[in-house]
């Protein structure tokens, strides 16, 4: 496959994992995923995210009793928390510190994809209590948002990805 | 290049490209882009996107004659401007149609830059003037929210990537 072929193969091929072997995921292959988090354009370029990774066995299991959709956690190697800064986003607004927070998330997934890895969007936001809880466990401020809970692991294969494509999706020149 | 390297690759030098030359882009190519844009995942799966794609000269000059942040449209040979479906969108959220639709933006630039060609996204949400306007030129209905446009061309290899790689936005264990 030419690079062309393997970037599409990997956004076609990645998939929401939530069977985990529950291995390890090594510093290395975080700090490779977090990199290309941080390649995600912004509004203005202004980065208004921060990423809170956490491979503790007991704060993974912590953050799993208490979120319903991210029971995944217990056997997931690392979980990366994606936040959204609206105090360092343009204008200061909340709609682009998420929106900017969203697209480093999708390159951590794809990342995730292209290592072996599996991972899959568990949402904090927009739900009240989620983002009070996690905020409580790993000790996010209040000004801060978390975006998500990502759980990484090795996966076990269970998991396939789906075919989206819809024409109707597709407007030509005009709505 | 193996697959993991070329896909990293592709995320660290995807840049947010301003200037074309003004050639055509094919239909092919916006086809492998939009279908690269339904892999994204989304909310529950429920895909609350859709995508207007222009390639019609007088049509790209109009958006760019009413946008002050698009003016590369007038040298552009395409772009698609990604709508966010609150209908469409778990618990008819917004918020998720908005972040969905983000994703779905985010695998639209990778796979740009994956073909040669370059994109930038320029705002629509969440200008109420600018949505206006492209929900005028382009007949979208006003329960459907143009998140962006993104022109799409041949880059004159102006544009180059930066590295936004910076240690403090990493908290390990705890923030």
């Amino acid at each position: 496959m030419n690079e062309k072929e393997t970037i599409l193969a990997v956004i076609h091929n990645r998939r929401s994992v939530r069977n985990f072997t529950g291995e390890p995921v090594s510093k290395d292959d975080l700090m490779t995923i977090l990199k290309a988090g941080m390649a995600a354009p912004s509004a203005v370029n202004y980065q208004p995210w921060e990423f809170v990774t956490v491979t503790n066995r007991e704060t993974l299991n912590q953050l799993a009793d208490g979120l319903p959709y991210a029971k995944m956690l217990y056997k997931a190697g690392a979980a990366i928390v994606v936040c959204a800064v609206p105090d360092k986003a343009f204008d200061k607004s909340t709609e682009y510190a998420i929106i900017d927070a969203a697209l480093a998330s999708q390159n951590i997934l794809l990342a995730t994809e292209s290592l072996g890895l599996g991972a899959v969007w568990t949402a904090a936001f927009i739900d009240e209590s989620r983002i009070n809880y996690v905020r409580t466990v790993l000790n996010i401020p209040k000004n801060i948002i978390p975006l998500n809970v990502i759980p990484i692991g090795h996966p076990t294969g269970e998991d396939k990805p789906k075919d989206k494509f819809n024409d109707k999706n597709i407007h030509w020149e005009k709505y």
